[in-house]
Protein backbone atom coordinates (compact mmCIF):
# COMPACT_ATOMS: atom_id res chain seq x y z
CA UNK A 1 0.00 0.00 0.00
CA UNK A 2 1.83 3.08 -1.20
CA UNK A 3 0.69 6.68 1.07
CA UNK A 4 1.35 9.80 -0.80
CA UNK A 5 2.34 12.63 1.19
CA UNK A 6 0.78 15.06 -1.02
CA UNK A 7 -3.16 13.10 -0.83
CA UNK A 8 -2.09 13.67 2.91
CA UNK A 9 -2.58 9.98 3.38
CA UNK A 10 -0.84 9.52 6.69
CA UNK A 11 -4.79 9.86 8.80
CA UNK A 12 -5.39 6.45 6.16
CA UNK A 13 -1.96 5.41 7.15
CA UNK A 14 -2.47 6.07 10.88
CA UNK A 15 -5.61 4.45 10.81
CA UNK A 16 -4.91 0.89 8.80
CA UNK A 17 -1.67 1.00 11.43
CA UNK A 18 -4.24 1.23 14.33
CA UNK A 19 -6.57 -1.79 12.70
CA UNK A 20 -3.36 -4.02 12.97
CA UNK A 21 -2.16 -3.09 16.37
CA UNK A 22 -6.10 -3.72 17.63
CA UNK A 23 -6.06 -6.89 15.81
CA UNK A 24 -3.46 -8.24 17.03
CA UNK A 25 -4.22 -7.26 20.52
CA UNK A 26 -7.83 -8.46 20.02
CA UNK A 27 -6.38 -11.62 19.24
CA UNK A 28 -4.52 -12.60 22.36
CA UNK A 29 -7.55 -11.16 24.30
CA UNK A 30 -5.57 -8.63 26.17
CA UNK A 31 -7.08 -5.19 27.44
CA UNK A 32 -5.36 -1.68 26.39
CA UNK A 33 -4.07 -1.75 30.35
CA UNK A 34 -2.93 -5.38 29.86
CA UNK A 35 -0.92 -4.86 26.83
CA UNK A 36 0.29 -1.03 28.75
CA UNK A 37 1.51 -3.09 31.60
CA UNK A 38 3.46 -5.18 29.18
CA UNK A 39 5.34 -2.26 27.35
CA UNK A 40 6.60 1.26 28.33
CA UNK A 41 3.29 3.05 26.56
CA UNK A 42 0.46 4.36 28.52
CA UNK A 43 -3.16 2.40 27.99
CA UNK A 44 -4.52 5.81 26.59
CA UNK A 45 -1.68 6.39 24.48
CA UNK A 46 -2.21 3.09 23.03
CA UNK A 47 -5.96 3.63 22.51
CA UNK A 48 -5.25 7.05 20.83
CA UNK A 49 -3.02 4.90 18.09
CA UNK A 50 -5.65 2.28 18.05
CA UNK A 51 -8.18 4.71 16.75
CA UNK A 52 -5.69 6.21 14.03
CA UNK A 53 -4.50 9.64 16.12
CA UNK A 54 -0.88 8.85 16.37
CA UNK A 55 1.95 9.50 13.78
CA UNK A 56 3.74 6.97 16.29
CA UNK A 57 7.53 6.87 16.64
CA UNK A 58 10.02 3.97 15.72
CA UNK A 59 10.54 3.36 19.34
CA UNK A 60 6.84 3.02 20.11
CA UNK A 61 6.43 0.44 17.32
CA UNK A 62 8.96 -1.44 19.03
CA UNK A 63 7.71 -1.09 22.55
CA UNK A 64 4.24 -2.46 20.90
CA UNK A 65 5.90 -5.37 19.27
CA UNK A 66 7.31 -6.41 22.60
CA UNK A 67 4.00 -5.66 24.50
CA UNK A 68 2.70 -7.89 22.06
CA UNK A 69 5.25 -10.90 21.52
CA UNK A 70 5.76 -10.13 18.00
CA UNK A 71 8.11 -9.01 15.24
CA UNK A 72 8.05 -5.52 14.87
CA UNK A 73 7.90 -5.83 10.97
CA UNK A 74 4.13 -7.97 11.59
CA UNK A 75 2.76 -4.52 12.87
CA UNK A 76 3.60 -2.89 9.51
CA UNK A 77 2.19 -5.85 7.57
CA UNK A 78 -0.85 -4.16 6.43
CA UNK B 1 15.69 -8.42 18.72
CA UNK B 2 14.31 -6.76 21.99
CA UNK B 3 14.70 -3.01 22.85
CA UNK B 4 14.30 -2.40 26.62
CA UNK B 5 13.42 1.49 27.06
CA UNK B 6 14.45 0.86 30.48
CA UNK B 7 18.06 0.13 28.97
CA UNK B 8 17.45 2.86 27.09
CA UNK B 9 18.45 1.06 23.87
CA UNK B 10 16.68 3.48 21.45
CA UNK B 11 20.06 4.72 20.78
CA UNK B 12 20.44 1.31 19.38
CA UNK B 13 17.33 0.76 18.16
CA UNK B 14 17.83 4.11 15.85
CA UNK B 15 21.28 2.87 14.74
CA UNK B 16 19.43 -0.72 13.52
CA UNK B 17 17.19 1.56 11.80
CA UNK B 18 19.68 3.41 9.92
CA UNK B 19 22.42 0.97 9.42
CA UNK B 20 19.53 -1.47 7.56
CA UNK B 21 18.32 2.24 5.40
CA UNK B 22 21.82 2.47 4.22
CA UNK B 23 22.33 -1.00 3.41
CA UNK B 24 19.08 -0.86 1.49
CA UNK B 25 19.83 2.29 -0.25
CA UNK B 26 23.54 1.66 -1.07
CA UNK B 27 22.15 -2.13 -2.52
CA UNK B 28 20.52 0.49 -5.33
CA UNK B 29 23.06 2.87 -5.79
CA UNK B 30 21.14 5.63 -4.67
CA UNK B 31 22.78 8.77 -3.44
CA UNK B 32 20.86 10.52 -0.44
CA UNK B 33 19.76 13.18 -2.97
CA UNK B 34 18.68 10.05 -5.20
CA UNK B 35 16.28 8.81 -2.17
CA UNK B 36 14.91 12.03 -1.26
CA UNK B 37 13.97 12.94 -4.83
CA UNK B 38 11.37 9.73 -4.67
CA UNK B 39 10.27 10.53 -1.29
CA UNK B 40 9.11 13.32 0.89
CA UNK B 41 11.84 13.64 2.90
CA UNK B 42 14.99 15.90 2.86
CA UNK B 43 18.41 14.47 1.88
CA UNK B 44 20.05 15.90 5.24
CA UNK B 45 17.07 14.21 6.91
CA UNK B 46 17.79 10.97 5.50
CA UNK B 47 21.19 11.00 6.17
CA UNK B 48 21.09 11.90 10.05
CA UNK B 49 17.89 8.77 10.25
CA UNK B 50 20.72 6.38 8.64
CA UNK B 51 23.40 7.76 11.28
CA UNK B 52 21.13 6.23 14.22
CA UNK B 53 20.03 10.23 15.35
CA UNK B 54 16.23 9.91 14.69
CA UNK B 55 13.86 8.13 16.56
CA UNK B 56 11.60 9.04 13.19
CA UNK B 57 7.35 8.65 12.51
CA UNK B 58 5.60 6.01 10.73
CA UNK B 59 4.97 8.25 8.09
CA UNK B 60 8.61 8.85 7.29
CA UNK B 61 9.23 4.49 7.53
CA UNK B 62 6.58 4.71 4.64
CA UNK B 63 7.95 7.29 2.93
CA UNK B 64 11.45 5.70 3.06
CA UNK B 65 10.35 2.47 1.94
CA UNK B 66 8.04 4.36 -1.21
CA UNK B 67 11.23 6.08 -2.27
CA UNK B 68 13.28 2.84 -2.09
CA UNK B 69 10.04 0.66 -3.59
CA UNK B 70 10.17 -1.83 -1.17
CA UNK B 71 7.22 -2.56 1.52
CA UNK B 72 7.55 -0.73 4.80
CA UNK B 73 8.06 -4.62 6.71
CA UNK B 74 11.54 -4.72 5.09
CA UNK B 75 13.07 -1.22 6.26
CA UNK B 76 12.20 -3.06 10.54
CA UNK B 77 13.78 -6.55 9.11
CA UNK B 78 16.68 -6.42 11.50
Amino acid sequence: MLYNKALKDYKKLQSDFGQKLKLLRERQNLSLRDLAARCELDFSKIGKIEAGQTNLKLSSIFELAKGLGVEAKELLNF
